[in-house]
């Protein structure tokens, strides 16, 4: 197996994780040659002019030149991707994707070739703002880079996988990816989903208040900023994690209304022990 | 009624909200003397060493020879306070309160001795944050500055207060203060219950799992940022604007198992138009 340095590194799909994988590889002089796959021609002229990439592709036969091969796409692109990649791939290859669930793409991992090294992985770093635009080289800094090896990864395939996440200045955790989703459904998919719920609710008020979006200060934009992220990302994140999501949803609806009947019961002891304890752990992150 | 360039200005209170509207009078050199009233002794200290007040005083008396009293207490603080400053103030004194909820506090306003001109008020520019250490002059720059005058508030005191609204940066929006706390349990009572709710949630999921916060990012961070804010003043908000704030949780509970069962009948359409509908509301906030 070449060393970072020496490889060729293929990275499809140039949006914000991708794009800023890029630019981190790039920035920390990491690898030989970057090249980007990437359907939109106006993303691979961008990604070309900002030098994240040393050649931009649309098809995605120019993976079978990469050591490494990057998926960087939504979650269930990813999971389709990983078919034809199986076939293009050249043998060594190892098979990387940033997708922000692990459970199926583990599972579609787990029908590569024998002679291709897949991992799972996924920076903590998302922003409700995507693309090449968006991307960043200092994105992963001081990150959580969720590792999620395979049963057939190899030992140095996962060091590896480590000493990318730590080149780009990210913190590797490894662990495996059904515990990755029951996280994140807490840690990520819930706060986008509350920042949903919350302003589909504003939006309801609204309707009969014109001035209420007037109102809506820092405190509201901040609740509900995850509610701008990107559609096809977060429905293919809900989708490959209802398992886990949606009983997150309910129990964080069921506190919401714990909250409603201490105040409907004017129970101000229950209230105040609820607000200071949520008030300590907060103040600790 | 003098100017407010002549005017002795008292502000009891000398947290975030009154500490910042002294800095902000001060910056814009807007009046003739500012006297603060804060029990804490630290605060006072702090206050004058910053050059926020004239002069600081432990004692609500302080008031009688102010033609501007500005209450900067919590919301329930304000309504006890409102008792003793109706036999304190001097005549043709003109009352404002910086309260985050209006209903009972104008209720209470009505009270005063006719010789004095309330007016309730609200800048719509909490932080989490809180106290004099987080006080800034610039607090109230372009943000919505809500006032809710009395049946009994005479014209000229409304754009006194206008006027001092506009000095320090902001803008006036005059409403009821029924319609007032209907608005801001969506805009700002609401995202702090969501955030308490989201907190809760992760907590409870964070006991049967070691990881948990150590994948909170931005995101998370974000959504429930509200959760930290000061609970003294929390409680009072919710508790003088439950009959608006309650069912705002509930209706906001609904939004999040409707979620839930979309996700769980894996009705990919309806999920899919209930996201880009709230994206949309949220991009153009």
């Amino acid at each position: 197996m070449k060393s970072l340095r020496d490889s060729t590194v293929a990275i499809v799909g140039l949006g914000l994780m991708g794009g800023s994988l890029a630019l981190a590889l790039r920035q920390a002089n990491a690898c030989a040659r970057i090249v980007g796959i990437e359907r939109d021609a106006a993303t691979r002229a961008q990604a070309k002019a900002r030098g994240a990439v040393d050649d931009a592709s649309a098809s995605l036969e120019a993976v079978h030149h990469a050591d490494v091969i990057v998926l960087a796409t939504p979650v269930r692109t990813i999971v389709e991707l990983l078919v034809p990649i199986g076939k293009l791939a050249r043998a060594g290859a190892l098979i990387l994707d940033l997708g922000s669930t692990k459970q199926d793409i583990v599972r579609a991992m787990e029908e590569l070739p024998p002679h291709l090294q897949p991992i799972g992985a996924h920076p903590m770093c998302g922003k409700e703002t995507w693309g090449l635009n968006a991307a960043d080289a200092n994105l992963f800094q001081n990150a959580v880079f969720a590792l999620t090896p395979l049963a057939r990864t190899a030992a140095q395939t996962l060091a590896f996988a480590q000493s990318l996440a730590h080149t780009v200045g990210a913190r590797p955790v490894v662990l495996d990816a059904a515990r990755h989703d029951r996280i994140v459904a807490a840690t990520s998919h819930l706060p986008f989903a509350v920042a949903v719920a919350l302003q589909n609710t504003a939006r309801e008020f609204a309707q009969a208040e014109d001035l209420l979006f007037t109102f809506a200060a820092r405190g509201f934009r901040d609740a509900s900023r995850l509610a701008a992220s990107d559609t096809t990302m977060m429905l293919d994140i809900l989708m490959t994690n209802s398992q886990n999501v949606a009983p997150a949803m309910r129990r964080c609806a069921r506190h919401l209304v714990a909250l409603a009947e201490m105040l409907e019961r004017r129970d101000e002891n229950a209230l105040r022990a609820t607000l200071q304890s949520a008030a300590a752990v907060q103040r600790g992150l």
